[in-house]
């Protein structure tokens, strides 16, 4: 019975409802085949805006659209709530943690997270912004800092409670920054009565020479002047040598040096899902240091018929011999690219021509009102870039409703300077970043680190 | 130092911004005190609506508001998020997890949780819906359960997995049924590719003889009618005599049941917060079964002369010899009460008056645009009972930004049917209602428990 269906069209078996892995199943609608995405979300997950649910500005939902209602009128279309834990390649099935799917063809659009070069005990003490788990837990981080502070007497935890540190100048880091700065000197201005948020210290280290250092090199100093007039310190030419509860250790052009701090976030590095590196071992081939699947010209997985990797899993080389960015519009383009390719094989006919991609431009923003974008040839930095920014981010948003939300909330949020969701959630809401036992002996030591008296 | 800040002027420390600590805390803007509202969230939360967000209608956000932004005008008011653990009476001191607060009035308003009646081991089968966190985990069943249900071969283990329990008809209870009546008849009808929602069974069992038993009964009935009409099984006289990871037992006028289920949503018992229990035994007395404070006419602790409770946590007996019910509306005219109590204290002289209840009317939503609401003698029940609701919510609702938010919502919600805030999140997405280890061994035997073959 399961034979006889698998014959009647082929299946193919998407893993990943991210930008490619949707595209590639909304563009097979009219092919004559059978689809079912895999994802381990509920939700398509429209991350530029992450960095927006991280600060408070956007509720998740407002940036995480159900697969289900994305695909709801394509028949050919099923969508299941699974995680993928192994490949068998010879018998053509996926093995899911509770279950397993047949293939004839498969995409791997499983995506990225974070990298910390290594230094993976870094992870409790600076998180990275891939999910909306993520989000959550950097949005209470940098919010009960600020709750720390306004209960702390000691002046050096308060400055060290109040200081927060960005790792990584490309634009989620910049993106981060300049939120950052737009909380401490506008949302929470008249929020407290014992610190001044305004007085925060927010910092961006990066160990290249500029930040955003994928833009020109004018734009690129245009862009680090208006977060240098944001507040925000830029420092390049800086590496990151260690992270602790209570500190980061910096190498810089002035030498060595050690910032007190209880947040930190990381938008440094990135490396492919780690189904890349289980796939190219049931291939018995090898992947990049990054974890990248290599790919040939049509986005098959080399040496493979049927299999094909996209977005930022894959480590596409583009005709230039320059590995193509890890970006929505890649992934997308190349969804539409292998859903043709499908529709050819399973016509019996070849694939068509080899992918390539079509740079339409590049944004960031950089703080209220204020963005980077380069089209063609053409940049723009400031004001126009922003509105750009923000047109073209509606656009793209996949449901109606998310997209009129989100323009009330930043409406409203430009006019107000206010951050609606800037609510703490989590097991322990109270629970502050992990203070170092000595701090915490020299605290109980203190009959009470608050000012009432009794 | 400390005593001199203090004998500035009186201290009021206020444990709890919900609706009557925040309307004490507001009230006292003019006084001549100095108040802290402590509680261990940062925002005031909107607990009428929360079945919305339980139920995918609504973002956590919406009805979550920054207590900070609340009474960031009301310069005599501070606030910290801190956790209470206990009393220190004779220093008249609270006691924090992470250090201490003097007071000269202390008012508890730390409201109420679940109670499972002595059967806290059914706690992980049936959560209740008191804090954001409860929401989102009773969104996560209600949406991993159709998920599941989509993936599975087993037509009795689908069935169980469509079949929703509601426990308690009170207005909580039949909230939370009224909208998963919605989700399954509505929003999801065309997700799916292997069930039909519209097939689900939703249950709400009441031990009582009517559901919405606190209105009048004819009330009662109609409201009755309207849920059998909404495809809702209205069990009353059915009391549940045991809840497992698989099932409900039920003793009902017809004998004893099974019924088998993977949801079920517990709208039954409420007690007071524990920290009443604590203040009760800091004072060497009693509470009620339920934990609640006993309090005076003037809304003092029993035998105290600066220490108040109010709302949920405390049991107020008005002058018709009746516990007042645990509405918002009490607790808010409390506050406003105590506001006053404290100020005549503050300026030595003595409280004015007994607090009395004004009972404006009371409302519960039904489902899509059908409410009861009881308003003096005049009985409402359907479409304009619905128009009032929404309208006297939406005015409640602390913020104008998540008013008008809401209103979008709801407006596009009703337009469409659309729940657009159904993401599941928490921990572990893809992991269900832990299924007994007997059902487990089963579906490991079978190769597959998809239909897709190799």
């Amino acid at each position: 019975m399961d034979l006889n269906r698998a014959a009647e069209v082929p299946h193919v078996v998407i893993v990943g409802g991210g930008f490619g892995g949707l595209e590639t199943a909304q563009r097979l609608r009219k092919s004559n085949v059978r689809v079912t995405l895999v994802d381990r979300h509920n939700y398509h997950l429209f991350q530029p805006l992450l960095y927006q649910v991280a600060t408070g500005g956007l509720s998740p939902a407002n940036i995480a659209t159900p697969l289900r209602s994305i695909v709801r009128k394509q028949k050919n279309c099923e969508v299941i709530l699974a995680e993928v834990t192994d490949f068998d390649i010879t018998n053509q099935r996926l093995i899911l943690r509770d279950g397993e799917v047949g293939y004839d063809y498969l995409v791997i659009a499983a995506g990225a997270t974070h990298s910390y070069f290594g230094r993976d005990e870094w992870a409790p003490f600076a998180p990275g912004l891939k999910t909306i788990a993520d989000a959550a837990e950097i949005r209470r981080r940098i919010y009960v800092a600020f709750e720390a502070a306004e209960r702390e007497s000691d002046n050096d935890l308060r400055k060290a409670l109040l200081t927060f540190v960005v790792v990584g100048g490309g634009p989620t880091g910049v993106e981060l920054a300049g939120a950052l700065s737009e909380i401490a000197r506008h949302t929470l201005k008249h929020d407290f009565r014992n610190i001044k948020p305004e007085e925060a210290r927010i910092m961006v280290v990066e160990a290249a020479p500029h930040i955003l250092a994928h833009y020109p090199e004018d734009l690129c100093q245009q862009a680090a002047e208006k977060v240098r007039g944001l507040g925000i310190e830029v420092h390049v030419h800086t590496k990151v040598t260690d992270i602790t509860a209570e500190a980061v250790h910096l190498a810089g052009p002035d030498g060595d040096s050690v910032v007190a701090t209880r947040t930190v976030l990381w938008g440094a590095g990135v490396q492919a899902n780690p189904l890349g590196k289980q796939l190219a071992a049931a291939l018995g081939m090898e992947t990049d240091r990054a974890g990248h699947l290599s790919v040939t010209s049509t986005c098959l997985v080399a040496g493979q018929e049927n299999i094909f990797a996209i977005g930022d899993i894959a480590s596409f080389t583009s005709s230039d011999g320059k590995p193509l960015p890890g970006l929505a519009a890649v992934a997308m383009q190349q969804g539409q690219f292998v859903a043709k390719a499908i529709t050819s094989l399973a016509q019996g006919d070849t694939i068509d021509g080899e992918f390539s991609y079509h740079d339409r431009g590049t944004m960031a923003t950089i703080g209220r009102a204020v963005a980077v974008a380069q089209i063609g040839t053409r940049q723009f930095c400031g004001f126009f870039a922003w509105l750009l920014w923000l047109l073209v981010h509606l656009m793209l948003i996949v449901q109606f409703q998310n997209r009129a939300l989100i323009l009330v909330q930043w409406a409203w949020g430009y006019v107000t300077f206010n951050r609606s969701n800037r609510i703490i959630t989590g097991e322990e809401p109270v629970n502050i970043v992990p203070l170092p036992s000595s701090v915490k002996a020299s605290l109980l030591k203190e009959a009470s680190p608050l000012k009432e008296g009794g």
